[in-house]
């Protein structure tokens, strides 16, 4: 039986990272929600199951249901070789990806710093400061952790050295999403990131991510998901 | 040998969450950053190591070393008892605390919804939007999803039913934490969560719990941790 995954049919956002980990297994699954009645189908599985689901994504897998992404690319990770087999790696892959999670939702409070519920227009002044925090202090502080990570003991391909994680599909996109959003800041600090922005193009070049990223299947970036791109945050610091 | 748990020493923080699930799981652990020269084993603990962390708390067992709440409870849950052995159970246990970790990051921005690095002086005003909306919007929806799970099929004791897991000895500590930061708010809500509030005082009075809760291990709520008691955002809407 394929997988179905329940996600927001018009947005990346946080369902790009377990679509990736997909992807990459070369597993089958249906977008459900994408899909004609899906939606319908999503919100009545969110609510009614045994298992609910605070928030979208959420996955069915045979009996199994899971929510929350970290949790589905445990899941996923261990299934379809995408974490390692013994137990330290898996909880290293694990934490990476937790940390990779706080970085997705400081870069989503970046335009959205005081509610989710409001437009962006309603918080604005509040945005900017905050984005501007984010781009001086908090970035940084997460790029410089995973290009240590990258670099010790010496430069390797992926997180964990030659093999790829789904943490490395989810910090590519998370890249890709910090590109799209901030422009200008990345351009300006790029240099300082070499082993990442290796990272990103590897993983971009892997095939079955290569063909992903050309088909229908991957949704543009827009100013609904979790990266947008408001030129007015970009800072100029 | 026991357990070593790294976590700043002055507050209750996310490092909490692990001493919660140590002290119930009745092992031996040392607060390292509580004992002489404890702080700076920390410090150099978190950058020097094979599994660097980004932020305490960070757990070592032997060999193993492991950051993240939600991942050191992960492990704990499974070598102790806290969670099922079942594939689908310890996915369940896993999702519910990583919907507990959004919900603790929520009730921390309330206070510091433009950035870690400033004071709440520096962001009062902000501050009090973002208040005003986590106890009007956000808390509720978080509230009305446990107490549902707690509810159905009918009321359980815990949020798998009979056996207490880690989930349920975080649910407590961000129940405690609203409390002390939100006394107005959660006693005007407070008869909406029957099942929540009877969950809170069953975890209390497990006998390992209650034991630590009343020993000098258990560190106060201050304003320097995840809840914080400002008046001025516990809404009176």
């Amino acid at each position: 039986m394929a997988y179905e995954l329940f996600y927001w049919p018009t947005i990346q956002g946080r369902g790009e990272f377990v679509r990736l980990a997909l992807e990459e297994a070369g597993v089958d699954y249906v977008d459900v929600a994408r899909e004609p009645g899906g939606m319908a189908r999503m919100m009545a599985a969110m609510d009614g199951a045994d298992h609910p689901s605070f928030a979208p994504p959420f996955l069915k897998a045979d009996a199994l249901a899971m929510g929350q992404v970290a949790n589905i690319l445990l899941y996923i990770g261990q299934r379809h070789g995408l974490a390692p087999g013994d137990e330290q790696g898996r909880l290293w892959v694990n934490q990476l990806q937790l940390t990779i999670a706080d970085l997705v939702t400081e870069a989503h409070d970046s335009h959205h710093p005081i509610a989710s519920s409001l437009y962006y227009e309603d918080q604005r002044p509040e945005a900017k400061r905050r984005a501007a925090d984010f781009l001086e202090t908090r970035l940084p502080k997460f790029l410089d952790y995973f290009e240590g990570i990258l670099g010790r003991p010496e430069p390797k391909d992926y997180l964990l050295g030659d093999q790829v994680s789904y943490a490395d599909l989810s910090l590519f996109q998370v890249l890709e999403g910090l590109r799209y959003a901030f422009p200008g800041t990345l351009a300006r600090i790029d240099a300082n990131y070499p082993l990442l922005g290796a990272l990103r193009e590897r993983v971009a070049a892997r095939p079955r991510i290569k063909a992903y990223l050309a088909s229908a299947r991957r949704l543009p970036f827009n100013e609904e998901g979790i990266f947008r791109h408001y030129p007015e945050l970009d800072g100029q610091a």
